[in-house]
């Protein structure tokens, strides 16, 4: 928000009147969220008619607005009523990062109709924009070499089934020859998909950025959709435009974690990767950081790099066979073959905090070590991606 | 909205309580817009407090609801209000398309938020549905091989930037080996950007089905930003998330199609293409349309294929040596050279129907043999979905 690409006349130089497009829906004359100098974000929204007019967002202090029941991490922050029928509300400074929004008129989810950028979190969409100036500056885009993402598919035989994966090829690997690459599978949570990392993971832009600086290795990411039942994310699958819902069935149980396999074969086949331990990286967040550990202690010498955000990491719940049984056991057979960094991290207001908690004692008793991060937050994005951004440098070095 | 997951017990199996992500946002527990058995949509929105509820979209006619005033295509319609405050409204059977909506809820622009479905047309955000057993069959997903969709950055000195480009290469480009592919060039119009085809525009939808239906040659289809002094698409520029608006300048008259080549060199170099006339097709919408006759003029011996797709046409309004001089000139020229197909379609209400009609009577002036397509309708993406559909098929044949 904080340039505007002011209206210029356009193509009168080739003769045809310039006229919007299809343009069904007109945004009202207003800006939001607009972020302020000194980091405050004042939004607005003309709503003559409306008895209350709330923001929730994610940037409100319990304290500032009230909590809203059942929903993590948002505030309710009432708006002002001005001239010409125009609410407003500004913001104490930010610190620096994306955050999420969305107004309350009269009780009724609205979106921002002044703001374009709108991101769904699997089954909700929510407005979103950074504050930059600090840390949140690796989530956005700058004028540095860009990688490419490719959304492919690929042929799971096990879920039988094409399904949608997300490629992130680092800046220069078209034009690289040869040269191989190390490669970091990001997976998502369960209420993700594969396209959750590119959008509020910022994943493209945070690695980017890195690269850029001389921080982090040139690396290949690959985000798979973790739900194995699922072709791909809501809306690019046969399933057409439904209604997601946040809780899926396997087909079987450890379905995901049982045919990853298929994933590593795809991207080894179809890219210039350095295919060894040294090489391979497997980090996800929640849902997605059990799968991590699970599938790099149960394919062994596989991946030297393990990354845990704010994981569901609970033991030994598996049937005998499948993939989640015998976990302790695999978990001592993979520190006897050897893993150059297990890392984890979590918010001190995670509500999986203290299964964390015991699974770092089973780890200390296993002596498997690990490096952990104990940060401000809870089970948010928040989190996950300042755990990329401190993760990432310290890939394949 | 035809099929939804229903909610189950998962992960129960690998021992950690299921738990909803970051979820700020709670949608209401409807589902909007639901598509009938006999293609009517009903729309749903819980609001017991609002005075009136009103949809906008591109499905109302005119006689059904008001025409909005400036807005192309769009129908006001009131809804009705029920039992617990729950606003609804179901339309006519409608004819198989993709269709783009809001509500007004007592004025304010509010997108419905139990359809997470939201695309961006440049400066403005709409929900979408797609009413299917008919031509929009073309828009879905469906269970048939898919090509990739990359998002990727070329190089362009002549405008100083390092420019975003969607590219999709079609099924089995990956695995082909050295087999080499034509390209369709295919290009936005003023209110839009690279990403316009591939979400209003379903040109990866389309390409999959028409070729998975042996309809379409496969090929490769270059996705570019037509608007010369952007980097990239709204949100994913070094602009960040700022206020998006329709009309932009050009950093020197008629900059895009004066370094088109460049994007021609690119993809040549970085693709495994039939690098020659016979195996290159443009297209493009309203703008698009405009550079693409201009591109495929002012480049000779270029391009076999020209699609105008409700095209800007007008003739002789570039000045002396800038890329729109000379163009009558330059037909003549290309209709010496020859070129296989030159493709026009236009809906019957279309501001630039007259314009096109010109255009047309000065082709046959020129001896420029085209085919023509009439449609009903305006300025709108039906159209240019429909011209897509239509034309791919006659390509490299």
């Amino acid at each position: 928000m904080k340039k505007t690409i002011l209206a210029a006349l356009c193509f009168a130089a080739c003769g045809w009147t310039a006229s919007a497009q299809q343009n069904l829906f007109v945004a009202q004359d207003l800006e939001s969220a607009i972020v302020n100098k000194d980091n405050s974000v004042t939004f607005n929204l003309k709503a003559p008619d409306a008895k209350k007019v709330q923001i929730v967002g994610d940037f409100a202090d319990k304290a500032e607005g009230q909590h809203v029941n059942g929903m993590v991490g948002a505030g309710l922050i009432d708006m002002q009523k001005g001239v010409d029928g125009i609410w407003t509300y500004t913001t104490k400074p930010l610190k620096s990062e994306l955050y999420s929004y969305e107004f309350m008129v009269d009780g009724v989810p609205t979106l921002d109709p002044n703001n374009v950028y709108v991101f769904r979190d699997f089954a909700t969409v929510t407005n979103v924009f950074i504050v930059g100036n600090g840390p949140a500056d690796l989530y956005e885009v700058h004028e540095v070499p860009h990688g490419t993402l490719s959304h492919r598919w690929y042929k799971s035989d096990g879920l039988k089934k094409t399904r949608r994966i997300n490629v992130y090829t680092p800046a220069g690997y078209e034009e690289s020859g040869d040269r191989k690459y190390p490669v970091l599978y990001l997976l998502h949570g369960m209420g993700g998909d594969e396209d959750e990392w590119v959008t509020f993971g910022r994943a493209c832009q945070i690695l980017d950025n890195l690269i850029a600086q001389g921080k982090a290795e040139p690396m290949i990411c690959v985000m798979p959709n973790g739900h194995a039942e699922m072709e791909a994310a809501p809306g690019q699958s046969s399933l057409g435009f439904y209604k997601p819902y946040h809780m899926l069935k396997e087909p079987e149980p450890g379905a995901f974690v049982k045919y990853f396999p298929e994933i590593i074969s795809f991207v080894e086949k179809n890219y210039r990767v350095q295919a060894d331990k040294a090489h391979r990286a497997i980090a996800g967040l929640s849902m997605g950081g059990g799968h991590a550990m699970t599938i790099s202690r149960n394919l062994e010498n596989t991946f030297d790099y393990v990354g845990l955000f704010s994981a569901g990491v609970a033991l030994d719940k598996g049937k005998k066979g499948e993939p989640y049984d015998n976990a302790a056991e695999r978990l001592k057979k993979q520190v006897q073959n050897g893993v150059k960094l297990y890392w984890m991290g979590i918010g001190k207001d995670d509500f999986l905090y203290k299964s964390n908690e015991e699974f770092r004692k089973q780890l200390d008793e296993l002596g498997l070590k690990y490096e952990y991060l104990e940060t401000e937050g809870g089970h948010v994005w928040t989190c996950w991606r300042t755990y990329l951004s401190v993760f990432a440098p310290k890939l394949f070095k």
